[in-house]
C-alpha cells in the first residue's frame, strides 16, 4: 500500500515537507496547494508530475489522497486540519499545532473519533541529539534531572502573527515534552517588543514541574549572533547540546556534586565536586525530517500512535498559551 | 602623602586585594587581619614587613592606618565597614556591599557625615571590556538600548550563606548600574535549590526599567561548562562580551533592524534587516583590580566620588534583595 | 543571445555545475553526459527538458551547444577539453585544469587560436572571503606580504587517481595565484601514504617566491577533525580566514611588529609589537559557483579574459607537478 | 635528606623555577644568581631568606648547595652546566639543553662519570595532556602511529640569539621524543626571516622516521592569533591536543579508515571510513613544573634516570641542529 500525500502550503517550510515526502518509501506525493501563483509555478517546475492547486479544498476533496500535510501559518492550522480530518485524511500539521488549546483538543478528538493518524511536525524530536538525550534520561545515565536551560537567539525573521515564543521557544517546549518525564505545573514568562505594532521579539520563559526540575528558555529575534545552546543538568551527568556545532553536537560531562550531611548543622549539606571525562556520542546522521515523514507513513500503515502525536502538540500549545498569558503579567506564574 | 592600608580578611579574594595594594603607587600596606592562623601565617611568609593580626578591631584602632579594605563574607560587611568608618577610616568593601539595603544606606550616610571615601569593590566596572561598553552607550554608538542578556554559569563553589544570585548575578547587576542609563523599576526572578539545606544554586532574573530596555541574567552553580556570555543589544549596534575569550573579549556587530510603517496596517511595522561588519576593539590590558586600587587612592587624595561608590553598591543590593523576594514568589515581579 | 551549455560528468561536482547553469541568466542548459546509467536517470528526473547522453562526443558534436563544462576526473580533462575546443565550444574545466603542464599549455594555445573562452573552475576565487583578501592586498591594507599559511585537513575521500595535493592543496594554490602578486620560484613538498597502493594522503608544501614571501600548505585526508584555517600575514595587518565559520569567515588584525635599527649592532633590528583592533568585514553572500557561472557567460559574450583563465590554471598545475616531484625527493626544492 | 638548590638566572623562566622549588617537598632553595641588579632585588624582596648573588660561580662553589637549576639563554647552558657538574652539583638545565649536539654529549658524559643527575627542563612532558598521549600510544589505544602535526604560532617575542625553531619547535620535538616510539632518521625544514638582521621568525619542519610515521611542526612568531593545536593520528584512534582550551585539552576521536584489497587491482586498496564517539579524558590538574621539580628531587635521592634526561635533551638538540641546517638548504633533507 502506498500512502498518497497532499501538501497544503509551499512557503518557508512546505518545500522541505514536499522534498522529503517525494523521497519517502511507501509515500507518493500527489498534490500541493498554495494561494500564491509564484509558489505554484515553483512546484510545477520542480515536480512536473504533481498537481498544483490554489484551493486547499481540492486537496481535501480529492479521492486519490490519503493524508495531508499542513504547512501554513499557525492561525490557519485548526481550520485546515479539521477540514482534512473531516474529509477522512490523516494529518501531519506544522508546529505549533494550533493557536490555542481548545482547538488542539478538538483536533485530537476528531482524529480519534475517525481512527485517523494526527501528528505534529515537531522536527527536533527526530534529531539524533534529542533522541540521544531522551535515551540518556530513560536509561538513568543523567540521574535525576535538575534543569533544562536553552539559549536560542539570532537576528531573526520578525513575524507579525505570532511572537518569538510561538516561533522559537516552541522547539524547546517540544524537546521538553519529549525528553522530560516530569509534569509541567506552571509557567512564568517575561518578554518585550522593541518595534511598536509587532509582537514580542525577545522572551524569557521558566517552566515549573512536579519535581525539583526546572526549565528555562531564552529566545530572541534581535541578537547579533546565532546561538543554539542547551544545558541539561542531572544528578549523575550533565549534557550540553549545541545544534550549530558541525560535529559533536552533544557533549556529556561526567561532572556534578556530591553531598554529605554537615556534621555541624543537621539541615545543611556539605557540597563536594566531581569532575570526570567528557564524551561526545556519535549521533545518527539521517535528516530529522526524513525520519519524521517515514514515521508518519509507518503510523498510518500500522495504526500506531506517533511519537509527536496530538497529545504532545497539545502539551506544547498549553505551555505556549500560559507563557503568553504570564508575559502579559510581567512574569507572574500561570498554572497549567 | 601615602595612604596607609589595612585589609580585613585573607580568604578567597583578600590575597588579590593585598597583592594589588602592595603595588599601588601612593598606597602602603600596613596590616592584614584574619581569624584563621594559617591565613595569617601565609601573610607573614609572603609580606614579612606587614602586621598580621587576628582581630579586625586592631586595624580599626591603629593610628597608622588611613583606609581599610574589607574582604570578608557579605554577612559581616556592614558591621566591619561601620566600625571602620566610625574609626575615621576610608573604606573599600567587597561586593555585595551589604546583606540588605538599609545597611547600605546607613554606611553611605555614615561616610558622608564624616567626609570619608566609601567604595564598593565591583571589579568588573574596571575591566577594559565593561568600560568600552559604557563608552559605546554614552557616545550613542549602540543607539537606544534594547536589552542586556547574560549567561554566567559554571560548576561553582556552593556557598552556604548566600544564594547564587548574591554570588554571580551581583557582577551583572553592577555592570548594569555602571553601563545602563535607565532606571530599574521592578525585578522578576525564579530559582531553585537542588541540595536540601543549601540556598538556590540556579536562578533566572529579569529587571524591568523605565524604558523599553530589559535585562536578563542567568546564573547557575551546577553547570558542566563555564560560560560568561553577555549580549548588549541596541538600535544601532549590538555587542557580545565573552569574558573567557583570551583576546577579543568584546565584539561589536553593525547589525540590526530597520522599521517602516506598513502600508496596509497603520499599527504594524515592516521590519527589515541590516547586516554589516563586526569589530573587536583593542581593550586596555591593565588588571582591573590594579586600576581599582589606584582609583581608591585617587578618590581619597582628591576627595572625589568613586566610580563604584556607595550609591552604586546600594543600587545593586536593592535589586539583589528584590530578586530574592521575587524568587520566593516564583517569579512574581517585585517593585524597586 | 543565450549561451547554450552542455555538461560532461554528473558525479560529485557536476550536479552543482548543472544546478548553477540552470539558474544563470543568459545561459541555457541543453545536455548532460555521464557514463553511468543511474547518473543519467537522475538528470532526467531532475531536469525533464534536458538531453541526457552517455557519450560526451554527442555534446561536442551538437550544433545547438555553444559551451561545455567538464566535470570529470582530472585524468580525462585534457582529452575532453581539447575535443570540445576543437569542436568550437567554449570550455569551463574542473580544477585541476590538467594532469600536467604541457597539456594545460596546449589547451591555452588551442583556445587562443580559435578565439574561444577557456576558464578553470577555481571556485574559491569567487568567494567573498578570497575576493576581500585580494582587495586588501591590492589596496595595500595588509602592507608587504609576509606569508600564507593554510591548514586544510579532514577525514576525507581517499582518491585512487590523484594524491591529496591535487585534491586539497589545489584550492590554496589557486588562492595564491589569485591573491599574491609575487612570482613563485620553487616548491618543497613532503608527503606520506598510510595505505599501501594508494597515493599520498597527507602532504606539507612550501612555495618560495621572488620576494621575502613564503607560502605553506598542510593537507591531510586522515585528520579526525575538519579544519580550514588560513593565515595571511603582512607588514601592516594580518588576516585569518576560516571557511568553516558560519559568519565572520575573515578576520583582519591590526597587529604586527615595528623594527628599529639596534644602537649596538648595525646588522640587528630591535623588534617591537603593535596590537590593535580586529575587524571582520561583511562579505558578499552570493554562492561562489553562481558568480562563477555568470562570469563564464559574461566572458563568452564580451570576449574578455576570465579571472580564472587558462594561464591561472596552468600556474596551479605547474606548482602541483613540482610539489609531486619534490615529494618524491623527500622535500628537496624543485624550481618552477 | 633535603636537596639544597641554587638557581642560575632570574629572567623570563627563572622565577617559575624558583617558585616551584620553594614549594617542592624535600627541596630547599638556598641561592639565586642573576647578572642584573633589578632581578636580584626582586629575588630579595620576594624571598628574604635566600642569597642573591651576581656571580653564578658563587653558586657552584657553595658547599651548602647540592643541585643547580640553569635558566639562562641557550648559548650559556653548556658552560654553566659543565661548571656545575664539575663542582659536583646535580643539574637541571633549561631547554634546549645546549646549542649543539657535541656540547650535549659532553654534559651527559660528565654527569655519568660523576654519578650526578642531569635533567632537561622539557616541561611539556610533565603535563597531563602529553602524559595521556604517551599512555595511549603505549597501551596501543591509538594503534599504529601515522602522523604528528603541530601548529604553534603567535605574535611572539622575537629573539636575537636563536631562531623560532629553537624557541617554539623545541616543545614539539620534546613531545615527539617522549611520546613516539619510532626513531627519527632525517629532517626537512624551511623558514624565513622578515626582519633583516634577525633569525628566522617562521619555520616549517618535517621529521622522517624509521616507520610510516611522519611529524610536522609549524612555528611562527608573526601570527596575529595564538594557536597551539596538535593532531596525533593513529590507525585505531586520533587525538587533537589544544593547549589553549581551558578544559578538555585533549580530545580522542574513534575515527579512521578501514582498508580492504580491491578486487580489481591487486596493488590497490579500497578505503572505507569509520566514525565513532569522541572522548575527552579527565587530565591531571597539577602544574607541570611542580611535578617536574619533584621528579628532579626524586631522581637525585633515588639515583634514578629522569624522564627528561640528558639523552632526551640530546635527541631534541640533534633534530634542532639538523632542522637549522636543512633550513639553510631550503628544505633539503638532512640525515640524523
Amino acid at each position: 500500500m502506498t500512502v498518497k500525500i497532499g501538501v497544503v502550503g509551499y512557503g518557508y517550510w512546505g518545500p522541505n515537507i514536499v522534498r522529503n515526502f517525494a523521497e519517502t518509501p511507501g509515500a507518493q506525493l500527489v498534490a500541493v496547494s498554495d494561494l500564491r501563483d509564484d509558489k505554484r509555478a515553483l512546484v510545477e517546475r520542480r515536480y512536473p508530475g504533481i498537481r498544483a492547486t490554489r484551493d486547499a479544498r481540492e486537496i481535501f476533496a480529492a479521492t486519490d489522497i490519503d493524508a495531508v500535510a499542513i504547512a501554513t501559518p499557525v492561525g490557519s492550522h485548526y481550520e485546515l486540519a479539521l477540514a482534512a480530518l473531516r474529509a477522512g485524511k490523516h494529518v501531519l500539521v506544522e508546529k505549533p499545532m494550533t493557536a490555542d488549546a481548545a482547538q488542539a483538543r478538538h483536533l485530537i478528538e476528531e482524529a480519534e473519533k475517525r481512527g485517523l493518524t494526527l501528528m505534529v511536525d515537531h522536527t527536533f524530536c527526530y534529531t539524533g541529539a534529542v533522541r540521544k538525550m531522551k535515551e540518556m534520561v530513560e536509561t538513568g545515565e543523567l540521574g535525576d534531572l535538575y534543569y533544562y536551560d536553552s539559549l536560542r537567539v539570532n537576528l531573526g525573521l520578525f513575524q507579525h502573527d505570532v511572537n518569538v515564543i510561538w516561533d522559537l521557544a516552541v522547539h524547546d517546549l517540544s524537546i521538553l515534552e519529549f525528553v522530560v518525564p516530569h509534569k509541567p505545573l506552571a509557567v512564568s514568562a517575561v518578554g518585550m517588543s522593541h518595534v511598536p505594532g509587532t509582537p514580542e521579539n525577545l522572551a524569557y520563559i521558566t517552566v515549573f514541574y512536579d519535581s525539583p526540575f526546572i526549565a528555562h528558555v531564552n529566545v530572541n529575534w534581535l541578537a547579533p549572533v546565532k546561538v543554539r545552546k542547551t544545558l541539561l543538568g542531572g544528578s549523575r551527568k550533565m549534557a550540553v547540546y549545541d545544534d550549530l556545532e558541525p560535529s559533536e553536537k552533544l557533549k556529556v560531562y561526567d561532572k556534578g556534586i556530591t553531598t554529605t550531611p554537615s556534621p555541624e548543622q543537621i539541615y545543611q549539606m556539605l557540597v563536594g565536586y566531581r569532575s570526570g571525562d567528557m564524551w561526545a556520542p556519535q549521533l545518527a546522521g539521517t535528516e530529522a525530517l526524513s525520519l519524521e515523514t517515514r514515521h508518519f507513513i509507518d503510523c498510518i500503515k500500522g495504526k500506531t500512535q506517533p511519537v509527536t502525536d496530538g497529545a504532545m502538540g497539545l502539551g506544547v500549545v498549553e505551555i505556549l498559551a500560559a507563557a503568553s498569558q504570564s508575559m502579559a503579567l510581567r512574569g507572574q506564574p500561570v498554572d497549567l
